[in-house]
This record gives C-alpha cells, structure tokens and sequence, in this order.
C-alpha cells in the first residue's frame, strides 16, 4: 500500500523510488521548528508507514538551511500549566518511541543547525549523515531547561556517560566533526552530495529482506534492557523462524548461484 | 551556607570563588594514599557540601607530584579480618556513591600518577582534566586483587568491556594519551594551566541552573539501569516542573534579550 | 590435570607453555566452517578445560588462510525443521555462553577471513588478535537471516548500538583497520609475528592470580546486567576474600622486595 | 469524543453510561474463539477509545455461555509456516500491549469458560470479575505448546513461577474458586449480578479523575522493570504535576467542603 | 553510642532496652500529620541510629489513636510551585530510602488509622505489627492525586499488581483483616498486647548478631533489581566473610554446646 | 539414553517408569547432610540426567525420617579460609543453577525435616510436595550466618519480601501448614501416599511433550529479570518453532480425535 503523499503543519511527506519515505521539514520561514501539532503529525505520518507493505527504508531531512530549532517559543509558552507541559512532552517522548519501534530504518540528514529537540530528533534516528555544515546545539542548559524529546537516552547510548554530562551541562555546540568524534553521526559528506549518498544507503537497505532489517532494528533498540540469557532465546527463536522464509531461501540461492538475491517479502 | 575550610588526615577542603569547593589531597609525605580515615573524612565532607546552597562545583586535586597512592598499606595490613576488609571496601564504596549522588558535579584535576583505588577515585568523578603528566596505575592484579573501589564499574562505563578486562587483567598503566584514547579523560591540558582549566569549567558550571546540572547528573548517572519507557517517564515529569522554574524564566528572558542568564536558583 | 590434546571434527586442542590450550580450527579443507558436531564439541573441550587447575589462559586461533566460514552450508541445510533450526542455534550460543564463562580469559587470533558465525565466535573471545590480513564479514541480511551465534549482542557491547545496525543491516565486511576504528579489535600485529604476541599476551596472563583473573572476566560479562549497588555489594564480599589468599600475600611480598610475584594458586 | 458503535468479526463495541466502552465477545457460534482479523480488530478498537476524551473505564465480556476459546483453529491451521505463526503471535501481543498502555483501566467479566487465549486475554486486564461459572482452561501444554498470548507473563505477575509451572505444565482447569486462591480473579460475584457488579465499579473508576487512573496503571503495569530508584524519580515528577492540576483542586475543595468530588480532566 | 532522646517537631526519639529505639509520632493535636520538617527530621534521626553501634533494632509507632494522617494540609498548601512540590516530595522519598539503607529492622506498630502518606509510611517498614484497630486508608486518588512517600512500589512489592490498582484507584480503606489478606501485615495483635508483641520481636532481633541482619534486610531489599546470577556472586562473598566472623564462632560453639548465643559484634 | 544407576557420597540415583529419575538422599546416619563431595557429584549427575533423552521428570527425596541437614559440620569446618568458603558456596550455588537449568522438572518430596541448605535444596526445586510430618529449618542466623544455596532468592520469590526477611531474621522453623500459607509447598500429602503422589505428577509431566515443559520452566525461572516486550519477542519465536513440531501435530490431532496424545519428542 503506498503512502499518501500531504503536506502537514510542519513538514511534508513523499515516495520516492518505489519504496522510500522521505519525511522534509520545510517550514525554513519557522527555522522548521515543532509546531503545535509536529508530534501528533509524526506519529500519525510514521504509524502509515509502519503499516505500508511498499516502504522499507525512511528518510528524514529538512529543506533550507537548517535542520530544526526544536520546538517553537510559541509552543512552549502555549504549556501554560504543569500538565500541559507533561502532555506536550509526552507527545514528542511519543513520536520518538514510534520512530524507535517502525519497521523501517530512519535517515536523518542534517545540512544545517539542528538545535534542541531538533538535535534530538536527529540523534533519535538509526543513521544520520551530515555535511560539514551542520551543527548540534544543546542549549536547553542555558533555557533553565534539561534536555527533552529523549535527549539523555540517545546522547548517553551514543556518546557515553562522560561526553553526555560534557554535552547537556555545558550546553555545547558541536560541528560535524566533533559530533562524529563523539560518535554521534554515522558518516560526514559533502552538502552537495549529501542527500544523494543518504538516497544510495536507503535504497541499499530497501533492497535487503524486510524482516531481516525490521528485527535487526528492533533488538538492537531494546538490547541494553536484556540480559545474555534473554538476547539468546530471542535470537534463537526469531532466527529459526527466518531459516524457513523464502527470503532465506532467495538469499541461499542467489549465494550459491553468484548473484544479487531479489527479496520479495518473508511469508 | 559556606562550608567550613579545615585540614583532614588526608585532605584539606576550601571554598573559591564564592560557589566552588575544592578537596586537595594534601598528603604528599605519604605519596597522598587513603588513611585510615579517608572514607569517612571524604563522606562527611561530601555531605556538607550536598546540603550547602551556595557551592555549585567541585574540585577534586592533589598538591604534589602524585594524585594519590590509593589505599596506603598501613591500612591493608589492618584490616586483618574479612570482615573489617569487608567494611572498609564498603566505606570506600559508600564514599563513592555519595560522589554520584552530589547535586554538584566533580572535576577530577590529575597532574601526577594516580594509582589504585586513587585513580578509581578520579574516574568515579564526573569529568577528568589530565596533563601530560597524568598516570593510571591499575596494578591490582600483581598484589593478587581485582579493582576496589567501583573500579569495574567505572571502567566499563567509560571504556568498555574489552579495554576494561585488558587494563584489569594486565595492570596496565596509561599514560595520558591513552587514558583519553580509552575514553577515561575528558581533556588533555599543558601542566601549567591544568588547574586553571578545570577552574574555568567549575566556573562555567557554577554560573548554570543549579536544578538542572544536578538532574543531568543524577539521571547520567543512573541511565544504564533504567529502560527507556522509564526514561521518558523521568524525564516527563522534572521537565514539567523545570517549565515553571525561575531559572527557565530567566533563562527565557535573557534568550530574548540576547544577554547572559543570571540564574538565581529554582525555588 | 592436563587436557587431553585431540583432533576433534573441526578443530584441534593442544597444551602449550604448560598452562595455555590452543584451540586450532584446522579444517581449511572445508574453509573452517562449524561442521555438525561443532557445537558439542566446542562446549565439551572447553567443559574440561574449565575444570583444569593447570590451564590458565585459551588461544583461538585457526591454521591456513581463513579464520572460519561460520556455519557449513551442509549444517544450514540438515535443519529442515524450525525445532532443528532452534536446537542448533541453542547449542552454538550455549557453547558461547561456555566460552564467556570459562575461568580462562581467551583470545582469538584472526590472521584471515572471520565470515558470519565465525566472526561472532571470534568477537566472543575476551580479546581480538588481528593481523592486516584479517576481515570480518557479516554477510547475514544477504542470505535472508540475522546475525547468529550471539552476534548483535557482541557487537552492540563492542561496536555500540549505531554501528552495529550499519554492520548488520548493509552486511558489511571489515578490514583490520574498520575492526580496530569500531571497536571489535585489541591489537593489529603484522602477520608474521601474530601468534607470537598473542601467546606473550596469554603467558602474561597466565602468571597473574587465577582467581583474580576469572573475577575479572566474570564480572565484566555481566556489568551490563547490574546496577551500580549490587556491583559494589560483589567487589566487596569478593575483594575481601581476596585480601586473605596466598596470592594476594605472595603479590605483597614481590611487591615490597620488588621482584616479580610468583602466583601458585588462592587457596 | 464519542467512540463508534459497530459490530467486528469477532466482538461488538458500545458506549455505556457515557464514559464506559463494552467490548462484547459475541460470536457464540464460534464459541467466541479468535477469528482472523481479532488482533487487528482488537487494536484498532482499542486505540479509538485510547484517543477518546469521553471514554474513562472499559468492561471486556461475552454475550453468551463462553468468555473465549481463544485463537479459532482455522486461524491456527491458516499459520502453515513459521513466519506466518510469528505473525500472528505477534499481533495477539501487540493487541495486549495496547491493552496495558491503555490510558483506561480494564475490567473483564467472565461468565464462563476462558480457554486458552481466552483465559490468558482476560488475566490481561487490570481486573477479573468471575461467576462461580468461571472457568480457566490452559490446555496448551497437551496440543504440543506453551501458553501464548502473553500467558506466562501474566500468569507469573499474578500467581507466582510455583503456580505458573503447575498450571502451564500440567494444563489445568481452574474453576472460580482455585483461580481466586491462585490470585488470578479480583472478585466473585453471583451470575446473575456479575454484569451489574462489574459496571458498578467501572462507574467509580469513571468518577475519578483520569490522569491519576491512567498514571496509576501505566506505573504498576512497568513497576516490576524499574528499580526503586527510578520509581522514586517518576513518582516525584508526575506528582509534582499533579499537584497543579484542576482536578487535585477540586478534590481538595470537596474534601474540605466534605462533598463528593467532581472531576472534570486536569488541563 | 547512645542516640540523644528528643522531642522533635513531629515526633519523638527514645532508647529502651539498651539496644532499641522507639519512634513516637507524639502530634495527636495534628493527627501525626507530616509537618514541614518531617522529612529531614526523620532522616537526620534515623542516620544518627544507622550510625549508633549500641541500636539493633527500631521500632516506629504512634501516641495517641492514629498511627499517622500523611502530609499536613498546611505543608500541602505551601508547596505553590512544581519545584517545591518535587523537592518536598523528593524529601519524603529520601527518608525512606533512609529506612530500606538502614542497618536495623524497623518495626511498624499501627493501633490507628494511617493514612495517605501515614500508610506509605509503615508499609516501607520491614514488618507491621496491627491492632484490630488498625485501618490503612488510600485516599490520593479522590484528591486527584496518586500515592506517594513510595506507595505504589510498597504496594506492589506486598499486595501484587492486582490488588495495589485496586487500592490506589478506588481509593480503598482496609481494615487489619483485610491487609492482612493482602499481604499488607506481618500480625494481627490485640491493641492490648500489641507494643509488647512488637518489643519482643524487637528484641528478639536485637540479640541475633548484627552484621546477618543488616545483609539479610541490605540483599531483600535490592533482590527484585537482582538477576539469581548476580545474587549468587553477592551470597558468595558476604557468606564467606561470615563464615570467618566471631559471631559465627559464637553461634556454632553455641549450637555445639546447647546453649543461646551471646552475640558480641563481628569485627 | 539410559542414566548411570549409582551409590554416591550423599545420596543415590535410579531410574524408574522409564522415564523418571529419583535421586535419594540416603545418608540416614549423618541425617542426610551434604557431605564433601555433595555439590560436585549433584551438578555431575544433573548433567548426565539433563543430556539423557529418556529421563523426563524428576524427583529429589530422601530415605529415612529426615530430608536433609544441610552443609555437614565437618564441611564447614574444613571451610578453613574465605577462599575455601567462597569455592564451597559457589559449588553449591553452581549445583543449584544446575537444577533451574534442567529441562526437566524436579519435584521434591518433604517427609521430614528440611534444615538450612537442606531446606533451600528443597525449595530450588519446580515443586515440593510435603507431608505433615514436613518442617522447614532456617536457622542460619542463629549461627552467625546468612540463608546459603541461594535462600534468600527462593524465600523471595515463593514467600515474597516481608515474609523472607521474617523467616530468615528468626531464624524460624516452619510446619508444613505454615510453609504451604507462606507459599513455599505446592501440596501437603499424608506421608504414606506422600511418594506415590509425587510419582504420579512426574508420570503426568512425563508424558507431555518435552520441549514444552523446558520451555515453560525456563522461561519462568528467567521471567523476573525479563522485561515485557522481551518476553514477547520471546514467546513468539519459540511458539512459533512449537507449531511446526511432530508433537503439536499429534496433540492437535488427538485433540480432535478426542483421545488422549502420544507425545514422541520434537525432532
């Protein structure tokens, strides 16, 4: 089932090539901030996707010249009570647990500043490719604020503990080449051709066998919360389901007959 | 409330620049190793400055060549019981998680060799500052003893299982270049203005919201043990009261104003 | 006791220096894949070295130009039945799991191809040896399956969460050098002398306390698991008992008449 | 927002009382047995009244003299390979999930017999009502498999791993009586006023206020994943919200003007 | 050393029997309301009896016909912004975590109503001792507020999932009987008797030799955070500690000689 | 494969009904308590039964009028060094994880009295089936010792916290009624159908299909350290490989030839 292309509150959603989603932040003229309805719009966008057969790998991106400034003043003063305020929070918590638990891999592409929860929503993605020009800000230190939308979760299992405190406390800015110092980006690329090599990696996993790379994903999200023993029974059981697909079985074939394996879906 | 400036049996503690507390190990005639009264001494300090509103950073350094010793073997020889190692290890022990549980974060300032259970102590601060001068000894192992003092723990923490076992198991020594390779120091310094440095970042600490350095600490600290359902759950709630603190209003203000924030604590 | 030197299905077993077994995949006739009995028999030598007073550290290493295939294509195959396919996967991950709690530290030498199940045999050694010539494929998500053999539990704890996806997920294959950068890896020594070095880190650890060393391992392998007061709970009760063994006295001594200590054993 | 009233394969949903949704297993023809599209249904039903405002307490019964034979075994015949199998279980516990991250708590009343996935659908609510007709049936041991459905979990939470073993491996029946001894059930109540006692205290879960009602059963529902640590950080932070919410100052108020409350949401 | 008896604000301290100490909340005139110093009082008390070498064993009642009626309206009420609602809040926690750190048991004797708080109190004792006046009532939820002072994870650790949704959303009162039914009570004692029955099992524990005590309530209190592996390593080492202690030397030669051990302390 | 009928040190082992291994404790004249050997030959001998692909239940019993005395006094007092205790302790810790390892059940019958280790032998086990004559002994504190063979975590698990602090704080000697209120007993049986009770539930779990009975004692022995969703990924590998068994084919095909299932094993 394909998706339907629309444009939302704060960012637009297409199809490209068959079977990629590509989710654009492209409100530039609001520095692509969270607007009120951002994390009720992603959840809804992302859970489409989830359900599509068609779509196997996302990306996320912005148009302009900045990823994200996180989200917008209007927003925060609009949480006028404590509640309100867990609500909100718990939207985005929300929309970051889906992106957490879809099938498909996620992309970020950061061309730009990708500021606060911005940065966040970046760090919260499986894969991010950045330009030279992008920057992570963490200001929410300065803002009498700690970081949100799931920002010590993501930091610390990037980073480490250390770099996490280093990071949040001092409210650092970091460039392209110390956010992949610090571990926190999967490959730095030339802003021309930065969309293209993120397009050439989504296509890649797109290619490789659906319930291969939703399970990898989803284990590896949950695997500091097991024990050896627990990853053991879960490896065991899922894998012995994936001997008898017929992915497998493409895949076997086309090993032994020297060429690229054509999956067609596991049931 | 300041806190009283006095001499220990094996460090002395001062007040600076109005909000910084500074513990120096100050034992050089015993190559600054643990007395007997080390753990207690360094808890009831600990203590003191947990409750003091004023101080909102914390130095921990040697005056002299060495950092420290670890535990001196007048002590080891003491405890001539299980039951008194026992006690004394959970001593250290207790002191360490009350360096993990203080609002304020510590700086480790190491400009000499830090050996034992004192370069354990360094690592069980929040950040390290090192010079080129910097040593960890971890020599545990050629006295027939594994790493006391939650060495382990920090090890792993900060680099890892493998590396972790290899200095463990070898009682290695690192240099500074390698301890930062290993991911146990945050900054390599020119011996000269190491303490400066480290001043420098108490004082950028110092001057930030007291409620939120302590939050980034205190869940850092604990993250590895939560899942990430209670996770968001945490950070949900103290978010939601930071949103209607004096300091996120001032913080808001002085973003507005392009100014620096003068935060004044939350209540 | 000594271990029995034998030839097994798929390897070898031999004692050397008197205190280290050499495990040698030695079937290049058949690319030092896991044939049938692999599993069994791995877990079994391993049982009796376990209980061996005499060894004290394990080599893995293989004989001719390939590290090891990981499953045989035959084996894959013979598990016509999701039971048989379990009962499999169970027996290569309860012979990892014999590997990860054996009291002897191992390291793998991997001076070729290390390919699938192979590569996450030789991640589940305690540490890596790997010469320039060295690679790690993870070819996986190409045949329709997940990493098996404990794989995404390895290469999380190693390579952290983000690269381990990548890995995965695009089934790429390492150099020694990706290895190192990623974290999979202890030492690149050049082929010549890889071996060698291996078996000077292994002497060295085999002159250092058994006891302690078996802690350390032991510890390691499940810090992930603790929290931070349980650890302290098990480094003190068992760093007491360390402090009133043989070892630790003969550690002292050496110590205090600066020789080096000759360790014979805690009880 | 009201929730629509519709007839599914398996199940009927209605809206009672204003705020209650009946969820009526009604296919006596199949003696209310798990028909294909039952987990999907499931969700979906239970993520409309998840987003309903109006919806505060939901009773899950069945019209006739069965609760549920669980899953129908044309669905189970329909499972011819592995994948499809996973699939299905899958969606079972997907739709469970949902069940315990449901904002409104759960009642299930059964009338008769539970088998199977039935029984372990109703252990999934927060509360059982049962007849002195009840009956428990966890047959699964004697088809060859273990209890699915997320049996286990349940069975374990509520009745301890003694019982748990004793039921899972010996397929027992439960009447009424042992499943209330067992801890399974809340309450039994005559038949002929089970229904009435079952609306009556969904009518006082109605009453309360609703963010306290959902807070309480999402935290019991994670509480046996965190340490106590972490409870402490969750409960300090939503309570601190709570305490400005309209809700607790209308509770205050009727408190002291000693009224009953009325409770109109927190924002 | 002997703890200083005193009148604080909301209670008071006293030593008996040489080795116990009694915690009397003395505030009839405010129904033993919590007021605004409760919190640090009673850690602040209950660290200087951790500390005394003299106290074996503690026990916490009240004066008057109410055990305790929880935080007080006016502590309430001064608690107008989030942060000081979570600092208060953070207080109550801290002092139990207090009680579960201590070395002694302590001894709930409720003869009244407690209430709210009041019961989350005497439920984070270690055993309850209630009359058959005794009632424990939940109130939070109909002052649109959930338990706190620990209360969810004190129930749950008691009375089950289940049970503790029950009381916390209906806002239940139990009489002694039924707490007691709900795992809730250690005894029910006639309100004649019931000091007395609490002094003897006091007592009782006093003379037992301290250090088995403090390990036995330190490990019950951690074990739910505990994988069996890590509880085996704990067990391991703090038995064999013990095994070398002079208690143990007195309780054998006591068994061996038919008569009561005289406990002396370990070291 | 047929297990080794044998006389060891502390107890004998026979294979009876084909399928079923009694171990007897047989040393009536040192009162049944674990003598040097004890923890060595049980783990060996669980081992020989565990590979046994005929044995499919077992029972743990005693001859004579005593279950078990626990560590012998001559064991204990050859436990002359921590390190000797610690490797004594960690045998019998080993022996017992042997036991929850098993994928056979282990059903132990009381008919005496069950004292210290004697008694946590006992209750490790899946099932205990009691006597009236049956006493449950924790004395270990009045020997200046805490409970051993992993106590504290089988108390916790069947008797919860509060009740274990209790027992293993007294020191208490439970009767059969109170170790069955306690929830430590699955039934109390007259002593002269206590055996032939015993044997007739090994019989029933005999013949049910194997896979499924480890299944389920493996899965709940780990559940408490699981997390739900681990759990799910868990059962729904596993179901999945069980629906595609010969032994689901022939339980569902006896079930609907209603007649009782012959279970041959998976394969």
């Amino acid at each position: 089932m394909a998706i339907v292309e629309k444009q939302y509150e704060s960012f637009k959603i297409e199809q490209q090539e068959d079977n990629i989603a590509i989710i654009s932040l492209n409100r530039g003229d609001m520095a692509n901030a969270f607007l009120t309805k951002f994390p009720e719009d992603l959840y809804s966008v992302l859970s489409e996707i989830a359900d599509s057969s068609e779509i196997k790998a996302i990306i996320l991106k912005d148009e302009g010249k900045i990823f994200s400034a996180g989200a917008h003043f209007d927003v925060m003063k609009a949480t006028d009570t404590p509640y309100k305020a867990k609500k909100y929070l718990n939207s985005l918590n929300k929309a970051v647990k889906k992106m957490y638990d879809m099938p498909q891999p996620i992309i970020a592409v950061v061309d730009g500043a990708a500021a606060g929860g911005g940065a966040n929503l970046a760090l919260s993605c499986d894969f991010i490719f950045a330009s030279e020009k992008a920057k992570f800000l963490f200001p929410f230190v300065n803002l009498g604020l700690m970081p949100d939308t799931g920002g010590l979760w993501t930091l610390t299992r990037l980073a480490g503990v250390m770099r996490t405190k280093e990071i949040a406390m001092r409210g650092l800015t970091l460039n392209a080449q110390e956010a992949m110092t610090y571990g926190l980006v999967t490959k730095i690329v030339p802003s021309e051709s930065l969309f293209e090599e993120a397009m050439s990696m989504a296509k890649e996993i797109a290619d490789k066998p659906k319930f291969v790379i939703s399970t990898i994903k989803s284990i590896c999200n949950k695997i500091s919360e097991m024990t050896h023993e627990d990853y053991c029974q879960i490896e065991e059981g899922i894998m012995s389901v994936m001997f008898f697909t017929k992915d497998h079985e493409e895949g076997l074939n086309a090993f032994l007959e020297k060429r690229k394996a054509n999956f067609q879906g596991e049931e």
